[in-house]
């Protein structure tokens, strides 16, 4: 058996808190979710005026970050044209985003869920979502 | 031009707060989901514990309970054989309900939006869905 | 944070090869799969002989057995005509099976995966699902 | 009639075994799959530590091989801009996958199969696979 650390809905609740406080901060009305170590949702959250192609790209950067144990936004540059992952945006049936935005959250040193954020800009949902994990952890941005 | 009425995530935090002290009281750890009245996701929480194939069960009875402005419970009683609805339920791709616990909001004689609840038994989520319903309108379950 | 226990690897080649002993004893080749707690796939094996469209049906069955805590056969009968859960068997984009051969398997009663047979009769898959269940726990089914 | 040289069980269990020895040698747990000549998965297992997103990843690269009786990353360089096929990724529900990592395993100048490896980096993901085919060949890579 396999002892495995996951975010609960409280954490869940902090992170989305903390991305929310930012998205008002910075004016932009985003979708949060967050997921847990194995990429199931949590807690989701679409600000009024969120956008309803965001629900969608929020849960799967967060599912996404989640599974890669990386940001969106690193998958998006082995994505371009000429690199290796080039195309892998299309796997998963589109759930594999390559955009900025989605996040793993680590604890201990461990993947213990994700979260992901759209509507805005990729660098507003990334700074959303980063605005989300420091929130939680409340000392670095638990990127891997 | 149409003017629509709609949740906003304030209303949105009311109906699965509602959801969640009754499934607290009761015992059973619950996916609770909240459809604005076009069908789109407005919020999701999985209590700790709540199951992982009641995540998209809970999104698609909130969806299916707004867009029939009914409970999914009436629904599922249409869908028996002999009904004129029978086989409904695979519509959708499958997003069609016809489990209880679903149920549209409704405002002033309008659907606002809804609310889905699953991991119990049907009575159960049906149940939790309604304290959700009377958490927000705090006078009647605003069932169509 | 919540602690999660969840098959490993070793394990779940255990679940395997009991099911795989008991399929060769009655003489149906079969599909056998095995998911972690959270319904995602850890190993999974098609004997010679197991049919194509086994596969993904014994995937979801421990999917669906995993994510209701149930055998799938438990869920086949709430999905029967005038049972609550009829039309069940939609959802998920069909995923969620409602024809036995899909076994939760506890561990200190708690889910800590699940596994899925598919080739034979129901029965014939349910047998063959226990016999893998047994041979982890060698003491009891395991099943919620 | 046509009669067809396919893998069996026991060769897919050989192809893992070596993928999974490389595996554990340059210590990135793995996802592992193994399609027949039908594209059709006969063998999957997911190493303690491999990633979620990485499961149908290593399923579908299999798939992708098989099918196109080419390593994926040859494909890859074909999907690229400019190139004939570039778009192709999106093909088949996004099955097709252009990512190294994939390889078809051949006999007597036939394809009879196909492996997929993901968790990696592609180039790593590619070693993967080599070693599991070069295992089961003895010989050479196998590829066409």
């Amino acid at each position: 058996m396999l002892t495995i650390t996951r975010l609960d809905i409280d954490d869940a609740g902090k992170l989305i808190a903390g991305a929310r406080a930012k998205a008002q901060e910075i004016g932009v009305p985003m979708c949060i979710a967050v997921t847990d170590e194995s990429g199931n949702l949590i807690a989701f959250e679409r600000m009024d005026g969120g956008k309803i192609t965001s629900i969608n790209l929020a849960i799967d950067k967060s599912f996404t970050a989640t599974g890669i144990q990386k940001g969106t936004d690193a998958l998006g540059e082995a994505n371009q044209p000429g690199m290796a992952a080039h195309g892998i945006s299309s796997t998963l049936g589109g759930r594999m985003v390559t955009v900025a935005g989605g996040l793993p959250v680590s604890f201990d040193g461990q993947v213990v869920g994700g979260i992901g954020v759209s509507s805005g800009s990729p660098a507003q949902d990334l700074e959303v979502a980063q605005a989300g994990v420091s929130a939680l952890c409340e000392v670095e941005l638990g990127r891997v």
